[in-house]
């Protein structure tokens, strides 16, 4: 797919509050291209939480049509695409959200990356061979951690995510196919402090 | 190239101080794989040193062969792959430093990232079509700034650097292809404190 280049930096509500899409400046040139993925002072000066992130993390996906999800972890993310697109689609699962339940779906190429905060389920379908997703989060993951996360299956028709590439055709983990139903679902509770 | 799979995460010296070649554990599986390039809590153990990364940045290199640097720049860098794999090759260019001048090379796939300190010329070069290489710093970039970056030429034969791809048949910018010899570069100097 073609990356538009030059585009402003910019940061897009999408109706869930928190999730924020960004538009990036990509660059380029005979060599091929540079971008900024995450700048701590233009993006925060736009309203992106200041974060010191602990993590940067890369899936990398061989096939088109791979497709991980839907986790809400407990922790906030910045999420960008290296190579390939993909189509993702976050569901809010927060306890107590005013829109608990809610999906934002868009196409991530590599000008455009979201913050993803606690308690928002994420989940994404890689749309061309070889796509790389990387993303900064900040605490650090652990297996014992991942007991907290809150799953819901990318399948639940309640959700009725339009994914490109049928799921059936699709490589998905084990795990990722047997998360519960929304209704099912035990919501996030906010952060003790 | 095919990518080691499961290694430990493990931290080597160089020969030039400072400079740390890091191991990473890269996960397979049928969807492709997942690493972790920065882990604060593990790498920090291990004696990589404790980085507040305020840019996470991405050059993306369409042909092989795609060569950038040599630059020194005024911040301290955590360098990896994303996708393809590199070439890379790191000059010693701080003042008054015992190995000034001296040249550390090594091939990073996504298995393998490097911390290089600020001071310490970097560059590289594309092995595959599609390399991506990502990096973290610790300060914010301008174009003013760049100003400060101490530069040296990739094809110096003091340097001796055995660039796989000749530099003839490489892509590379008009700002790299004019970069002074080692012996006329102006060493860069500690931070002002
Ligand atoms: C999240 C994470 C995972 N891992 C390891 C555990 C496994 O060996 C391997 C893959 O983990 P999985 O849990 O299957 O990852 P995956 O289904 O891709 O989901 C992860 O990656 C997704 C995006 O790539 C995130 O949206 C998920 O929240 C995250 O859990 O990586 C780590 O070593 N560090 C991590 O931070
Ligand atoms: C380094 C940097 C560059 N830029 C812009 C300026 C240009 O429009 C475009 C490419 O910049 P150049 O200076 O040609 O980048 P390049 O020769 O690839 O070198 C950069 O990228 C190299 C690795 O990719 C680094 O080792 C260099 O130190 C860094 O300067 O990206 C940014 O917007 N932010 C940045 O942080």
């Amino acid at each position: 797919m073609p990356i538009e280049y030059e585009k402003e930096l910019k940061v897009t509500e999408t109706g869930i509050p928190g999730l924020e899409v960004i538009d990036l400046a990509v660059h380029g040139d005979a060599r091929g291209w540079f971008k900024e993925n995450w700048q701590r002072e233009k993006m925060v000066a736009l309203g992106v939480p200041d974060k010191r992130w602990v993590q940067n993390n890369l899936s990398f996906n061989e096939k088109r049509g791979a497709t991980r999800g839907v986790h809400a972890e407990p922790w906030d993310k910045l999420i960008s695409v290296a190579t390939g697109s993909v189509f993702g689609a976050w569901v809010d699962l927060r306890a107590g959200s005013a829109t608990y339940g809610r999906v934002y779906t868009c196409v991530l190429d590599p000008s455009k990356a979201i913050y993803v905060p606690r308690g928002v389920g994420n989940s994404y379908q890689a749309l061309e061979d070889g796509t790389a997703y990387a993303y900064l989060v900040d605490a650090h993951w652990s297996l014992e951690q991942k007991r907290t996360y809150t799953f819901v299956n990318l399948a639940d028709p309640d959700l009725a995510i339009g994914w490109p590439i049928p799921l059936e055709e699709c490589e998905i983990s084990e795990a990722d196919r047997n998360h519960p139903l929304l209704k099912d679902v035990k919501p996030m509770l906010p952060r003790r402090t």
